[in-house]
């Protein structure tokens, strides 16, 4: 549970997203994704980090890694590890995620989408922070691998979250960076 | 040259840092850390991004892998990876880091020490931005790999800034994340 307001879920989606050329792909799954989001999550008081990914048998490495820390070797080497990477759970896709957080959680949560690029109907951090704190609803943040989220994701958006930026003009963070910094304008300690 | 006040600059350590028992050890240079960080640094309008490393062997394998998204195949695949490594100096450790930066500045950078642990004199995150906003000095943020930094880093220190913190009593981010949250608190847009 969050320490107030709404509760917060995260999706990492591997399809539908763009790659350079702004085609519709379907990403690789990567070991550094997960943990350090789920490193994030935990810090920022995520109730569960979903890792999308529409090929079966990935689910089945990441199933095997994550086990490692779980109960293998690495559960007695790095314990934070461990306690990270509780919160990931596989799925699908979008839908599929959903359907297990409505499952779960007897609502249908706020969809919220993060994109590196500007548009209209932006939503600003500032606003979001202060609605999470005033509701109960969760809401579901939405973050895409390779070059961004395809426009289908976005069309479905509840709320589409301003790019972070810095003072330059130059804004291609990491999904990794990203995700910590979306969630520390959030969720930080101010 | 940074919009307006301090000019930032970066650098990470791979010695002296602790390891998982509070040893002083040399931790390995990673390719994700030089270009995760080199985006979040290029992202927040730092002037320089050092990664400092003793051993000697790895600064050729880590100018290999920016050559090839400099000048290689990487550079014409993706530029805003060539843009952000562009940033990036190896350099043998902290001394010889000041040294090059006083070289290149005339003035010896005032020291920001990042640490993830709470401690006494730490300096808040607004503190810091707003003193960076109103002088000249250079300043160099240092990050540490492995555990953290050794306390004889953290000794030298002018400032030392207050952990990253969230809702949540867990903050054991990534090097890579706790870079991009800390450049995002000291010069993301408002």
């Amino acid at each position: 549970m969050a320490e107030r307001g709404a509760d917060l879920y995260l999706v990492l989606l591997h399809h539908p997203v763009l790659d350079k050329n702004g085609l519709i792909v379907t990403s690789a799954l990567t070991n550094m994704d997960i943990h350090d989001i789920a490193r994030s999550a935990r810090t920022y008081g995520v109730r569960r980090f979903y890792v999308a990914h529409p090929v079966k048998a990935l689910h089945a490495l990441a199933a095997k890694i994550m086990e490692h820390w779980d109960t293998g070797y690495g559960s007695t080497y790095n314990a934070t590890r461990k306690d990270a990477l509780s919160l990931v759970r596989l799925q699908h896709d979008l839908d599929s995620t959903l359907l297990t957080l409505e499952h779960e959680t007897g609502m249908r949560p706020r969809l919220v989408v993060t994109s590196a690029r500007p548009g209209p109907r932006r939503t600003s951090f500032a606003t979001l922070r202060a609605q999470l704190e005033q509701t109960a609803e969760p809401h579901l943040i939405v973050l895409g691998t390779g070059w961004g989220l395809a426009p289908d994701v976005t069309e479905r958006a509840d709320v589409i979250l301003e790019p972070v930026c810095g003072p330059a003009d130059y804004n291609h963070l990491s999904v990794r960076s990203a995700a910590a910094v979306i969630l520390d304008r959030l969720r930080g300690a101010r």
